[in-house]
């Protein structure tokens, strides 16, 4: 531990990691670990897609001709495919284009101007709205919130979902009207919600009769281990508890086919689904259905799914060992960083000591080596305690997550045994 | 004339047409005239396109990978190819996804949560707004407007674009926030906007500092003669106004390559596309560029472009030929209808006399002939002299399109023998 080192030790250790340091920047490396975005071989698994669906096949399998306007549910084949991921009927979901963010940005847009089933009046016509924002949390989400003036209120992550008792708290006032939920491997903690944490969003007393749970499952089969984590389906668990309009279920193919050519799902009850396609259909005459073929077509059935997203693990699981490996050899047991060791999803999550996470950037940077903002995990991107750090390993070569991966562990290091000889100064003064 | 016929004769003529309309309904067709989208020829026409972008060609000129995230405004050839068509230069042009209606419907989604460029404050915070509706319209532009409870004002169509002396004279109330114009082989009239027309809307003086024209140039490209009919630049007619962020314009390919996986785009002044894109930018990530580039390795150019429209006009034109055909050779000198020759676009718009629309659409019906709604073209689908009709005969095929004029004209032309029995029963009483 840093903080129990003498005087003497703490200098020596100082002067060693800051050679390290500078041996590092030396390198003259250009590195970046901010962009949780597929890297090219893992688009490379989806080249079959590029020549799909062929020449003469465009008709789905109610013979509806998939190149004109239409079906903005989307096609049947699709959401039968995608049907036990989400964890609805096929007649449950509603298939979007190539953005997940984009049917989180319309519902929201349509709650405001229109407001959801069981809504009195529209959201927009309230004084004030508010949203649960567990944090460390995904930026975008915030940034939708913060679009549209509705007031965020962070509540912690646990290391199995969000804290329950500040949730069910907060809920009981009516002017928070939904959540944002990353419930399997989340960004960017990669934790996953507990049963018990599902059941009691599902079942908890709100002050909203309208409250909604946006549940973005975007890392639904993202899997970095043989474990292959389920979390508890929400749907069923707000039927059950009796909220069958609760949730709106969310997820993409962004990273498992093309990440900027994928599809995007909307799930939730019978009413929500009606309410969702009575709003899109003034939007839009229907998707691109081609699109939708052409998954179909490359992925065939939820077995070919599977199997496609092993190759991803394949590609990513090393990445991330390697984050993990380097942290773990550089930074354990020093006091300087907790993280865990993320069992799915994009990102691997450090929180370092209190106001030291925007220094760490610093650092990184003036070494060459390009990591998120502190403060962008949470809202407004101000983190109070200046702590929490989002990697993101998916898209540089291995190599370079090796390298940045020392370096990250040596700003850390560094801005930790700065900020003890500061505050041992400053006891001194 | 009808009108003029003796009694003797107008009943005469009443049941040889009745006759007629029997033999044409004892033939228990099933034809339908409602759907302004393209055959299953003219899709053909892109079948090219089905397996494009093809094996290992997902890079932009710029080097970029379309496969992954990002480009929010689109890939840039594409927006170098469409820069004449849209009149604006490839920076001002925004390229979204399959439906220009999605972004008509963004931008007022976004005007009423964030106000454009010039408001003084969201649209949804004015106690009332409304919208110019020139009319025969786009049911789907009056559908938006209904949906979010923005008042809509008929303006007549005079043959050459709204009448200009009413516009002027409305938007002083600085309630009017929007125009719809579809200026060109407008939806459903056929008409196209005269240069001194675009002109007083390009520089009218307007109540509100924020009014925007919504420019759907929907049919662009969309000729049907040799004329190729060209109106004024409305971005240049607004700048030149003193008025360069009046006008949003947009386009899209659904009826140029494949209605249902087409680019739609968005065109206007450097504030205005900023303000597009800072507001599109909450909601995604980016378009599908993979489409993008698939539009660009099978149009190539705007030559190309223009080529491929040629082959739709071949297969269209021979059907509006068909329809005028029939409606001409039953109808010239009744004084039952006035209708044009469509040079463009994809509806011919028919006016029966005063009250007969919604009777003649019935007795199309029960004669298995689908027609429009009457009221279909009007805001809130009520004409309120049941005169419209708007008839589209891209998608059935030549034959179709045949027997549906020979009916439709024999509804017509009975509807307006009953209608002038009644009147001189009436007048008699």
């Amino acid at each position: 531990m840093i903080a129990d080192l003498s005087a003497a030790d703490l200098e020596a250790f100082g002067a060693r990691i800051q050679a390290d340091y500078d041996a590092f920047r030396a390198r003259g490396l250009k590195l970046d670990m901010t962009r949780g975005k597929p890297a090219p071989e893992q688009l490379d698994l989806a080249e079959g897609m590029l020549a799909l669906p062929g020449n003469r096949d465009h008709l789905t399998e109610a013979g509806e001709d998939a190149r004109n306007y239409g079906g903005v549910q989307g096609v049947a084949e699709v959401r039968a495919l995608f049907s036990g991921t989400l964890g609805a009927k096929p007649e449950r979901i509603v298939v979007g284009d190539n953005a997940s963010l984009a049917m989180m940005h319309d519902s929201i847009v349509w709650a405001l101007l229109k407001g959801v089933p069981g809504s009195a009046k529209p959201w927009g016509r309230e004084s004030e709205i508010a949203f649960l924002c567990p944090v460390p949390g995904y930026d975008r989400h915030f940034a939708i919130c913060e679009e549209y003036g509705i007031r965020m209120i962070p509540v912690p992550m646990t290391g199995h979902g969000p804290d329950m008792a500040k949730v069910e708290e907060l809920v009981r006032d009516p002017a928070v009207k939904g959540m944002w939920c990353v419930p399997k491997y989340s960004n960017p903690s990669a934790e996953s919600y507990s049963d018990e944490t599902v059941r009691r969003l599902a079942s908890m007393k709100t002050g909203a009769p309208d409250f909604r749970l946006f549940w973005d499952n975007a890392y639904v089969l993202h899997h970095l281990t043989d474990e292959r984590r389920e979390i508890l389906n929400v749907l069923d668990a707000c039927a059950d508890a009796g909220n069958p309009d609760r949730a709106f279920v969310f997820a993409s193919t962004s990273k498992m086919t093309l990440a900027g050519a994928g599809l995007a799902f909307f799930a939730s009850s019978e009413a929500n689904v009606k309410w969702y396609l009575a709003r899109a259909s003034k939007r839009t005459i229907g998707p691109d259905k081609l699109n939708q073929l052409r998954h179909v077509r490359f992925l065939r059935d939820e077995a070919g799914l599977v199997a496609h997203m092993d190759k991803h693990r394949a590609l990513l699981a090393p990445k991330f060992q390697t984050v993990t490996d380097a942290l773990t050899s550089r930074l354990a047991n020093q006091g300087a960083a907790r993280w865990i060791k993320p069992d799915g999803g994009y990102f691997v999550s450090v929180d370092v000591t209190e106001g030291a996470a925007s220094r760490v950037v610093a650092l990184a940077k003036d070494a060459g080596l390009l990591l998120t903002a502190a403060g962008a995990t949470w809202p407004y991107g101000k983190d109070p305690h200046d702590s929490n750090l989002r990697l993101a390993p998916s898209y540089p070569s291995l190599s370079d997550v090796k390298a940045a991966s020392e370096g990250i562990a040596l700003c850390i290091l560094l801005a930790a045994i700065e900020s003890e000889s500061a505050r041992r100064r400053s006891e001194a003064a």
